[in-house]
């Protein structure tokens, strides 16, 4: 794979949500103002370098309409130990 | 004390926290140890006054053998605490 990402969870919880995002037609920007959130605060998620929080993940899930398990699921990447 | 206990997701959270960790038999203390956490941050967690971030979901979600998404499954307010 040319792609060097390793099993991170910040990193897959980044792809999900620019995912889920995306899905919705949204930018970062609308998103992040729905959620109450700085659009760099939802760049740093989307890219796996911000270690969210509960009340944010549920933010988030909230401003896209979707349940927070979304942020969880198809864990198809093997669980290395970081 | 009172149950009038709001949805707040940070008490969901502990609550299905606390179940999963009951349902595997083990104490605060043993997930804490295997999880690498404290064990007044567990017990913190469990209570809901954690905002708990991914890191740290993830870490206990291993602990416990399940997947995180576990913790944010039945968004249901109205859950009992037996």
């Amino acid at each position: 794979m040319s792609e060097n990402i390793k099993c991170d969870h910040k990193i897959l919880f980044g792809k999900r949500l620019k995912k889920l995002r995306q899905e919705k037609g949204i930018s970062q920007e609308s998103l992040a103002l729905t959620a109450g959130l700085d659009r760099t605060y939802v760049s740093g998620c989307e890219r796996g370098v911000r270690n969210i929080g509960l009340e944010n993940i549920y933010k988030l899930a909230i401003a896209l309409g979707v349940s927070p398990e979304r942020f969880f699921k198809d864990e198809n990447c093997q669980e290395n130990d970081t």
